[in-house]
């Protein structure tokens, strides 16, 4: 029996998390064999640097890029797949604008995963990027 | 004229953002000769990875490292110093605690400044570790 | 007057390295309008982890990706570009193979760069990823 | 029976590998309630970034770091522990000076450990910093 989740299970795996849903992601779309998800975040006035700034503060783009990263291959597996530690880099500022993010699996082994993921404003500007390694569940 | 802050300027500066409003972050201490700060944050319901589980989602403990790596720079030169990249390590769960994150200064340079950034749980225990580049606001 | 480098002068100043010259780099290709470079790095003696296994050492991997990550900027602005940063992330054992390493700059702005290197073996597969950050020379 | 090595099988362990004994790695310390190593490293000409500059290319103080973070855990299970990731920052030019790393344990769990390690100059001055994520050998 396959572990892989479709987009409506994904959604709804998301939306299950108080964090994530507080984030308000919305699945754009999912490619099991490119291993690669995509989620939209619209900003909210939680998530401003200044007020009234219409600029993201950096730790929500950091929760996205981890958030990403995890169900690149909680969508494979089916289930929860631990953090195991994370970089971003912020290459331009994000203001104004919904973010999406574009996690893609570089690596799957049996003990690590490594996952790249891109992040977007409204015009596919890449604003920052981010790398994770993920503890893959042994099913 | 200094342009160093004291510990209510810090949680009034703090407190002029809505993203770090939100998370509710109080300056337990800061030290100007150690350049080192400490904040501690609440758990809130938006923080949970998971209903009722009292768990910290990963995203919120990297915002967290972000704010505090930043602080130990802003208190110092008194506005802005842009996150430039971080790292994030997860170390144990955080469960059914406030968070206290202890961010010291290893090297403030004339072009970029690095800050290591320790996650304690109520009891002490080391939790997460960050290591955050900035870059220094020059005067 | 333009500072691009052309193939033989990115090599020559790969050799006058005595640190890059010992690692027997070679140029594979340069793309300056992707901003990419492949840098080829054959065994040697030296650069085993265990003697008489063929498995790189991992310190040889990170030194070819900090160097692939700095020459993708080199080679446009045609002087030295320091590193800030870098991560290095092992994701196969490499063994009895040369490397191929293939950076691509992901931001080159004002005051900060970010390169992304893929390291692969003899048959493509993708074995080590890196990513760096690099102060930019103001001309 | 314990698996935690002294200071001569360190150094012997050191030695054995082609690459590591190129570097002419010295143990200086070791302390296992401490889960401390520190590390000496000779300047060879092979290490320079430009001939007679007696400057460190960054490449050589990277694979100090990979190495120093590995043997902090090497030196208490008695075998060999893969490197998952790791990260180097530069903090000040380092010439004309030996090297010593000294590697800390923040976290060894079950299934990750977690590595700090700062590189000091002759003057005992903070000149890089490492952190690193290795995978423990199940024993």
């Amino acid at each position: 029996m396959s572990t892989e989740m479709n987009i409506e299970e994904v959604q709804a795996s998301l939306d299950r998390s108080p964090f994530i849903s507080f984030m308000q992601l919305q699945v754009v779309s999912i490619d099991q064999d490119k291993q690669q998800i995509a989620l939209k975040m619209p900003m909210r006035p939680e998530f401003e640097r200044g007020a009234g700034t219409g600029q993201w503060h950096g730790g929500a783009i950091a929760s996205l890029i981890d958030v990403a990263g995890d169900y690149a291959l909680v969508m494979k597996v089916g289930g929860g797949v631990p953090t195991v530690n994370f970089r971003t880099d912020y290459l331009r500022p994000l203001m104004n604008t919904d973010l999406t993010a574009t996690a893609t699996v570089r690596r799957a082994g049996r003990t690590i995963a490594v996952v790249d993921i891109d992040v977007t404003n409204d015009e596919g500007k890449l604003c920052a990027v981010g790398r994770g390694t993920y503890l893959p569940v042994v099913g």
